[in-house]
């Protein structure tokens, strides 16, 4: 048995979310049904990130099981022949055996896109959150600071979740001014559900002018969801990156190392 | 009657082109119908340039004519409510009545998006067209030279194009590069039917090692279809700007001061 990872871009728009669920089309269901009928095994892959429906991803990973003989490489390639054009697989390796992608640290790196202008874009409607009102982009830079470093995020946390340690670390937020758009970028050790998404509603009431850039403080220790804004539109988040410590592909290729006869020269 | 002026933004996906046909959706219908509907009176729009199938816009213009006492700079928002979401109009304001679209002096500027990596991007596949094969942008640039100023185009023009004159002048071409997204930015006069899409084309072949840059002069003397690369597909292209000379909103202005009492003091 091989475990093999993949790189998965995907537009979010008419999928219920990553996760399987009866009677809801998901990108986790398309990806076994089609490695399933191109590798003529039953295949299961896991997911790294769970991502909620109607959100996008530029690199989720998933891994999966296999015993067939095609170079991990090349899987991609004819996998991505067989996949519907809003999933495409970026790129497919081997991994070491251990590797499991939500248990390993990791960084992951999420952006939130807002159109701030008069109208809407017609070409960026499906990937951005519509604002009208005038956003003040600097009092959101200063609220960001607030989110750095180790806290616990429960104010930002969807009451729905179901893990009981709401302690994670943010390691960059940014908020970027590119004309009309304007994206919030995010790196952490891991988010809560609808973190991110939270953490956007709430930068944009900062924006606003309906809080105040240090209320972000009273609001993280409040340890109460009511205490942070809104829960911003799915569409407006995408997964863009995930990086692993220690990276489980270079540990397969030094595993692969020690076992070859040429190691033993 | 007053002259007013729509600058208009629209995906261009699911429409067959800007310019009304038989069996099928268009963007001027949309408008016609959504105008006449809001105004009450039988609308006709003229609009600048007869976007083909597929091509989108950020900023097409189209005029028309009203008895409606609505300012003309609120007629947007009350028309983006009835306009389905992928037609925008970004603007709305009055023009002097002398003025058409079509046939006063003009600046005009597309661009043609390319993605060149190894697998298309879930996010844009609707508005760039994807090349598998790595691009030499060095090559493509040195061959946009050759473009520039006033050639006769009959090499860079559909056949079925029914102009006689086929003598343009090109101000700027350039390609840039961000990343695996190639944009080809190019103003001109006016540019004749499938000009752009057949530059792209072309910028392509050499792009691809298929021409040199130095064989673009030759195409542009041949003045013959034939000697020019293929037409590229339709969802690359956008229209991104039309600039008038003079500017009809600033000599409606002028002539409503002349006319206007005040104007006496």
């Amino acid at each position: 048995m091989r475990r093999i990872m993949l790189i998965v871009a995907y537009d979010g728009t008419k999928y219920c979310g990553w996760q399987i669920q009866p009677n809801a089309l998901t990108v986790e269901e398309v990806l076994n049904r089609e490695l399933s009928r191109l590798l003529k095994e039953e295949i299961t892959v896991i997911g790294a990130s769970r991502t909620d429906s109607g959100v996008h991803a530029m690199g989720n990973a998933a891994v999966f099981d296999t015993n067939t003989r095609m170079p991990a490489e090349k899987l991609c390639y004819a996998l991505n022949h067989s996949l519907p054009e809003d999933i495409v697989i970026q790129r497919s390796f081997e991994v070491t055996p251990e590797f499991h992608p939500r248990k390993w640290d990791s960084k992951k790196t999420y952006e939130y896109k807002i159109w701030n202008a008069d109208f809407i874009q017609p070409f960026n409607r499906g990937y951005t959150h519509f604002v009208y009102h005038a956003l003040d982009v600097a009092a959101m830079r200063e609220a960001a600071q607030y989110f750095l470093g180790e806290h616990d995020f429960t104010s930002f946390c969807s009451v729905k979740a179901q893990v009981p340690d709401h302690v994670r670390t943010i390691y960059s937020l940014e908020v970027e001014e590119d004309g009309h758009l304007i994206t919030i970028r995010v790196s952490g050790s891991g988010f809560l559900y609808n973190m991110v998404r939270i953490i956007a509603g709430t930068l944009l009431l900062v924006g606003e002018h309906r809080k105040k850039p240090e209320e972000i403080k009273e609001m993280i220790e409040a340890r109460n969801r009511e205490a942070a804004g809104p829960t911003a539109p799915a569409k407006g988040l995408m997964l863009v990156k995930i990086e692993y410590f220690p990276d489980p592909e270079q540990m397969w290729r030094e595993q692969r190392e020690t076992r070859s006869p040429l190691a033993a020269e």
